[in-house]
């Protein structure tokens, strides 16, 4: 179990250098052909594994890869696994509260089983995380999506 | 006064976005030439200035600026008051302990008056922040400050 104070410590330093992302994933085997990818990632040189070793000790979920440029990355995937840390930590995180509250704001709707309309809406959702994370590279929005429903794949 | 959370949340912060350093700062009007200058900065995105004030509503001290390209810097300077917040976050830290460390031995020989050996003495420690911060740009070193001794200043 974490205590308080290793609660408060994770806020600080996942609002400090990590990462909270929802991710439009394009995917040619998916019945809708999109996945929305949950992910928290944190990212150091590669000198300083150890806090991110001990922070998949406390985390639990999730593995660490080494990266270009001396560096490692410590990823944790999947909604399950993203939510419960992020419940955990929403109490004493600061800068990354709104990155909380719109992951739980897409908890909310996800389905069981996605439909056209479902991942529409949870992807104009995702598309918030653009913004927060003060993204350019994102490609895939709710715009591509409902595009590719309309017309079918193009190029890809 | 800081609050035992309030503490480990900003040494997560610090470990995640911080950074502590001791530099030699060339300084013609000195008596030895040189500054030993300690620092802890952070910085982030202006839009996130929120958490810079917070932070210096908990620390105190320093001050904050607009730098380029969109980014806020909160800059806290000098040994009386960098030794202050590290003593205060030090049995949280855990990626910046040595960084601590480090800096509390250079407190420790601080003279209340420099002279030659003392600098050069402390330059020595104050040198250890290269390895630790993984800085390349660190060009005055306890060599270039003794070879300034021995020779007088060069072009600069």
């Amino acid at each position: 179990m974490l205590s308080n104070l290793e609660k408060s410590y994770i806020a600080g330093f996942l609002d400090g250098d990590g990462c909270i992302m929802f991710q439009l994933i394009r995917k040619k085997d998916y019945t809708f052909g999109f996945q929305v990818r949950a992910s928290i990632v944190f990212y150091q040189k590669s000198g300083n594994d150890f806090i991110l070793n001990w922070l998949k000790s406390k985390l639990k979920f999730g593995y660490l890869r080494r990266r270009k440029y001396g560096m490692t990355e410590y990823t944790i995937v999947g909604l399950k696994q993203v939510m419960s840390i992020i419940k955990l930590l929403k109490p004493y995180l600061k800068l990354k509260k709104k990155h909380a509250d719109l992951a739980l704001r897409i908890e909310n709707i996800w389905p069981e089983k996605f439909n056209e309309k479902k991942l529409l809406q949870i992807a104009k959702l995702a598309d918030g995380f653009k913004k927060l994370n003060y993204s350019k590279k994102r490609k895939i929005t709710r715009e591509v999506i409902l595009e590719y429903f309309k017309n079918g794949p193009r190029n890809d």
